[in-house]
């Protein structure tokens, strides 16, 4: 099970409560049983899961819930904004672990009137730019509007494995993909957030928030280019460094400069601000890394930091990470 | 895009209005691109999707939803039943293709307070019966129960080809894999509908509406023994007869006796009663059919009927089909 995006628990209490539950199911799911799990194969605790389909082979599966008034608030977006990000945040997952997506499913269960039509198109158009079909699906009526896809994927047979969130080391390099904070500062200014930005920085921070861009390539080039850890920035920049590093067992020197702010966000924003999508990734090899970008003709990833040796020891451009302040409070 | 089960159409009008929406989403995702079609695969119109995933091989899909106050009613099952519930009717899809189950994501929107732990251990019940792994999923708060559950499985490279609804012949024999109307039967006693069956018979029917059970070994066996159609009866025996009846281009004759009604159930609960899951089979061989399931140690399935060569020509017991009586509508 893939760490849930909501920023309200569903059940008392906080984040916290909500691990622990999703860790209570994992041991249950697992000791219900099925197929053999294979050398490599990873059930729930990742971005996606990695499985080995009997008398097929390795295929890697992730799903996720897009909810009304918790992921996205649909008087702010188009219907075709809510089905972009709802293929984006999936396939975003299996971006995340250097797979290729090819797949999707497609269930929406929408109140009467709901123009599922329009919310289709916006799946269709982000599909198509990801490469993946929507093969399959299902629809219902709701009192509430909620999405939910599944993205079906795999990983070609070059020799690299999978990108995991535990595979970080002390001493490898971090690195985030893009500036970030421009899906938290544009739900701030469709909100009617007060900005003295420019039309332009204004229409690009909507369009963050709006139509979030799931990381394919990015994903796919760190894999082979040696990273040893990756996770898409769901629940924040420190938020997602935080569950690489207790996933890996290292520590972390983050040290996060003005080029890890979008234009037109806080610092605030980019450090915490969810549903940002951009892959944070942890390698020894820096410079391959950054080479290999630059081969497959992608933005420059950006350094945030290092990994150290002292298992949950975290800090921030010298001081300690602030305590709880960087949770997604928005 | 499988056939929806839920009761009420998402958009204005009838389940022919769902129908058409589901054709212009599938024209639309059709369009879109994504990897190439094999030789085989079946995109959306059928109840899973079979689809080739570079670098792996055929991999088989489905999805349902099942949401509070259309598909189940939370007040009258309890969490353990709803999660086995939208696992048994999602993998049901799969076992209408004659395809294996082995992997399953969960996801659910619940309401604070939900109790999404025994969802869980009612999807885990189930999911070791069909003997397939929850590997992922997603949770989300949400203000109504939303269950989402995608199925992946394959189907063994055996020579026979997956059970598709679109293969009925003129000719074929018309089977249904057990008795039908418990699951509406069920509900009606649930709701307090008077009855004057033994306490055997009543407890009986609330296990057909709270877990029924995905067919999973006679449409494996079906497909084996040369089947030619299948289908699931989510929304009814005649109007998912119907169903193979239009994709195949047949017509059908069927007779309907005493041993397809259910002990407790009315002769309206069996044949129009929705949310069975028993399996409608079609096959040139029915001896053949017969032997296989008594070989594999299964009950045997009932006849129904033929299909005919008068494409869109439907009888039931000499008289034609009650004009839109056969739809669900409890």
């Amino acid at each position: 099970m893939q760490t849930p995006n909501s920023e309200e628990p569903p059940e008392s209490g906080g984040r916290g409560d909500e691990f622990a539950l999703i860790e209570r199911l994992r041991d249950r799911f697992e000791s219900a049983g099925g197929p053999s799990i294979h050398p490599g194969d990873l059930w729930i605790g990742d971005d996606a899961a990695a499985v080995t389909l009997p008398h097929v082979g390795r295929v890697v599966l992730a799903t996720d819930l897009v909810v009304d008034g918790v992921h996205v608030d649909a008087a702010l977006c188009e219907p075709e904004d809510i089905g972009w990000k709802a293929l984006m945040v999936t396939v975003s997952d299996l971006g995340a672990m250097g797979a290729d997506v090819s797949f999707a499913l497609l269930s929406v269960a929408a109140p009467v009137g709901f123009a599922i039509e329009r919310l289709g198109a916006g799946v269709a158009e982000a599909a198509a730019i990801v490469g993946c079909a929507v093969v399959g699906g299902d629809l219902s009526a709701s009192p509430v509007l909620v999405v939910s896809v599944t993205a079906v994927g795999s990983v070609p047979d070059d020799g690299h494995a999978l990108l995991r969130r535990d595979g970080a080391r002390a001493g490898d390099h971090l690195f985030v993909t893009g500036p970030l904070g421009g899906s938290s500062a544009g739900l701030r200014l469709l909100r009617g957030g007060d900005s003295g930005d420019s039309g332009v920085v204004q229409s690009e921070l909507a369009a963050a928030y709006r139509r979030p861009m799931a990381r394919m390539v990015e994903g796919s080039v760190a894999r082979r280019a040696g990273a040893t850890a990756c996770i898409d920035i769901s629940d924040g920049l420190l938020a997602d460094l935080v569950h690489v590093a207790e996933a890996s067992g290292v520590g972390l020197e983050l040290e996060a400069g003005e080029s890890v702010v979008v234009a037109g966000a806080t610092r605030h924003e980019a450090l915490a601000g969810g549903e940002e999508y951009e892959l944070v990734l942890a390698t020894p090899d820096p410079d391959g890394l950054v080479e290999a970008f630059r081969a497959a003709g992608l933005r420059p990833p950006l350094a945030i930091g290092r990994c150290t040796g002292e298992d949950g020891v975290y800090s921030l451009d010298g001081g300690p990470l602030p305590e709880g302040g960087w949770r997604h409070q928005f």
